[in-house]
């Protein structure tokens, strides 16, 4: 096994969050999804094998994190901007899932398929993967001041 | 506990460096800051409970540190740059302190007082925290060739 | 040592992939580079004292694997992309190594050559070492549809 354990249970969250400046609205839109008070370490997205979903729940503060996650942020007041994430679950409980993010400005319906779609082409056309369910997430804001949206697949031990 | 210990200690550090490539600025001003030979995982920027400040050390080369950190590189001769990072001590020693950063183009002292700003927002109108202190670093350059300032939180184990 | 086991294996892969979307493209080329269903950990590319390449290996699916790489996508069919990672091994084992990356539209061989010089000048113009070795692998892609290369230097425990 490659540095640290393989994560055995994911889950996923999603929030939004306004503030001053786009690192703040970032952080506020964390700590909406549940996880603002950890260190997230950004993956290039697999699920690994056999790995299952679990209920949202309180990591331990400034713990270091494994996710996978869409974001974006925005300063114009009335601009809408989501971010979604999809992650796709193998019929081969010995194969890898895989996770896609989208972010962008506009609603979250068009961001959540593309997600899903990515997700699809990943692991059927690509991989030639059977896929037993596709989950995900979503998060919309029309911005007031300095606003941040965000959608993560979070893998635990 | 999540993916390896929790940090226990801090410290601050900052450096700046001039070479032929934006990336070997980066890589000096690592040098400069005494990290250099160390492999460097960007963190979104919770300082762990209880976690205390240290002196700089020289941490064992190749090994992977979790920091959160500013950095700006820059190919224009005579412009000035500058990356500064705040960290936030919380009064209540069970709670998570915040690190923000930020870069820009001119000098230090506005890259700081941002940084320690958008620390005094994130803990006490978005999270409700009382502080403690609040702790910043900066470096400034002005370019010759290419250069690299960087301003980083280490956390160590 | 800081935050789980030194690297002691190191080895160079690249790969080419064309999908839909940026995001599968560049799922596609880790596939094809053989690290396609792992979870990147992105490294600021210090190669650790002592490291020895081997052969690329098939690691765990889902696993963690910190690497330093180079990669570009691009959606414009007829144009070429290339990326390219070198890593210099120095004379005095006790020291670290240096891992540079590029990419760029073009051919590999200027983007090559150029990681390799980038190696150079931070091994011996920056930290004053003697080189043993430089060793240095590229991709490149006539994009057809949205294409994506990847080079990579992966280090293993």
């Amino acid at each position: 096994m490659i540095f640290g354990p393989l994560p055995t249970k994911f889950f996923l969250t999603s929030g939004v969050g306004e503030a001053s400046t786009e690192l703040n609205a970032f952080d506020a839109a964390l700590l909406n999804a549940k996880i603002g008070n950890t260190n997230l370490i950004k993956l290039s997205s697999i699920l690994p094998p056999g790995c299952i979903e679990v209920e949202p729940y309180e990591l331990p503060k400034g713990s270091m994190v494994p996710l996978a996650y869409g974001e974006m942020t925005h300063s114009e007041p009335g601009i809408q901007i989501s971010a979604s994430v999809a992650v796709g679950i193998p019929m081969d409980a010995s194969a890898a899932g895989l996770i896609m993010e989208c972010s962008r400005i506009g609603d979250a319906a068009v961001c959540e398929r593309t997600t899903r779609e990515m997700v699809r082409e990943g692991m059927e056309d690509i991989r030639g993967l059977r896929i037993r369910e596709i989950k995900s997430i979503s998060a919309t804001l029309i911005v007031k001041r300095v606003g941040a949206v965000f959608a993560a697949v979070v893998l635990c031990p």
